[in-house]
């Protein structure tokens, strides 16, 4: 924001507002657009320049032909700003405070710079590591090491968990090695359907598309999207299983039909989780003061594998219970 | 673009110009800057109508103290057009063909827009489905679950080839169960870290900060980063077996030490291949023709799996043969 614009008294005509800019308006950082302030410094109404200087002579800014006045409250987010030039696509809008007074303008240049610097920290976050906050050959080779692995630790801390789950059962492994065979593409599909729907809602809710009282509606939209897509994932799972099987390719031992069974049913539970738990993890990270982006897809997916890993396995037991295991 | 903009002749004064504007600007896109063209309709200089409303009245246009041209060329693309704009901090900028000739405009609220919703293509392609293209709840239900689920199912595809490289260990696994407990930490943080990799340069590209010809210098880089977060990770990885060993909380046999370095070096290799492969693939995807923001982070993540399951077991053969394999 900048306090360096061109203010005007309401009730004067148009051609002595043009002598006003002709005296006053060198150095300022905009005469695109000019602004009617009251002797309070209250804001009455913005002019573009281009409209001045069609106006009569003698007609009174007040009522010259302009588009309506839209002022930003002092008190909105960087986000809100966005959204609102994109909105009325202006080149530069007033600042006011909650008593109407002007307190300076924002110009479409520096919303440009401002967006395009919050989408690159947005990607940089959703992808797994701190902002870099420079571009990439400008960051030293240790800052951009610590920016990354501080986060790849503390995901691996918590990845940990999934060795801590596996542990609980090596021994259904140690009797059914064939389970094992399917692990990473189990919880890599829970962690894809999660980073999905995170990296749809983390958007959604930076451009105000989604608001975090909406909550309730991602969820009820999530949870059939994720049974339909972990019914697809499931389905192909089946056919995949069925088929290597029948073609020869590979021997998954005389309960394969039950094996294929259990590969499908863990995809669609995963899928679901996956894509629930990934909707709700930017509301529940707003909810606890965090950025919403601050849900990568790495974190997701970290998530999801553990509870994929209790998943698939829980299936197994139930479906396999008396014959593999 | 938008050839609804204000031309004049360049040779005229200040105060013919301003009686041109008021007689011709009127529906114009913007008159915050007017253009002076030639009688070849080739663009000389482009003038604010601030500067225009602060020269004197018989000052020639062409003398006029206003910042130099900049002039987008035709063939530019969309990332160039924003790139632009964020360098010069114009509110409109001409487009000229090769010859110099002027085809129209183009205003920064467009540019906002734009770049606001590429953005926003980049971030949903980034979490792996594809580009929305309308707001999260203006999607059809199916719509949305057929943009979800083409590029679930092709990355659950290639991630089948997992289910393939374990069948290929399914016998180590049999005699050392304890390998698999494992496998979830060691590929995800190969998946980890080639998604911070990946996402980083889609966007580095994306702001030109990075260009194609750079690839060479980004693998200079990526290769020592990729070792040293896996020599952290492996670090980590180390300790955490040697700890729940010692304390007794779990027991990962008589081999442990061997186990645990097999992990640590596992690490090293998954973590620098995919930090190698994460910022190479969308290099080799502009080359191959595609968009680089295609390399989505579950893209990667499937890539990397599969070679990390390979180097896994491969570390395993190599350090555990003739104890536990």
């Amino acid at each position: 924001m900048t306090p360096n614009y061109v203010a005007l008294p309401p009730d004067i005509t148009a051609a002595e507002a043009l002598r006003n800019v002709k005296r006053t308006g060198r150095g300022k950082e905009t005469l695109n657009v000019l602004y009617l302030v009251d002797r309070d410094g209250k804001l009455i109404e913005d002019l573009r320049l281009g409209s001045l200087v069609l106006a009569e002579d003698d007609e009174k800014l007040i009522d010259i032909d302009d588009p309506p006045l839209v002022a930003i409250p002092a008190t909105a987010s960087g986000d809100d700003v966005v959204a609102m030039f994109e909105k009325y696509d202006r080149v530069a809008l007033p600042v006011v405070d909650s008593d109407g007074k002007m307190l300076g303008i924002i110009t479409a240049d520096d919303v440009l710079e401002f967006a395009e610097r919050k989408a690159t920290r947005e990607i940089q976050k959703l992808g797994g590591s701190e902002a870099l906050d420079a571009a990439y050959f400008d960051v030293g080779f240790w800052p951009m090491v610590k920016k990354r692995g501080g986060w790849l630790a503390a995901l691996f801390l918590g990845e940990m968990l999934t060795a801590t789950a596996m542990g609980y059962f090596e021994h259904e492994i140690e009797r059914a090695a064939v389970l094992s065979l399917f692990i990473p593409l189990i919880i890599s599909s829970g962690g894809n359907s999660g980073s999905q729907a995170t990296s749809l809602i983390i958007r959604a809710l930076a451009l105000r598309e989604v608001r975090v009282a909406d909550w309730w509606w991602v969820a009820a939209r999530e949870l059939p999207a994720g049974i339909s897509l972990g019914a697809i994932l499931g389905a192909i799972g089946v056919l995949r299983i069925t088929a290597w099987q029948s073609l020869g390719f590979y021997d998954y031992g005389p309960s394969w039909p039950l094996v294929a069974l259990t590969v499908g049913a863990a995809l669609v539970g995963v899928v679901t989780f996956g894509s629930l738990a990934g909707s709700m993890l930017p509301f529940i990270l707003r909810r606890l003061g965090f950025d919403p982006a601050s849900a990568s897809a790495p974190f997701v997916a970290t998530l999801v594998d553990v509870t994929g890993l209790i998943i698939y396995f829980g299936v197994a037991l139930l479906i396999l219970h008396g014959t593999l295991l």
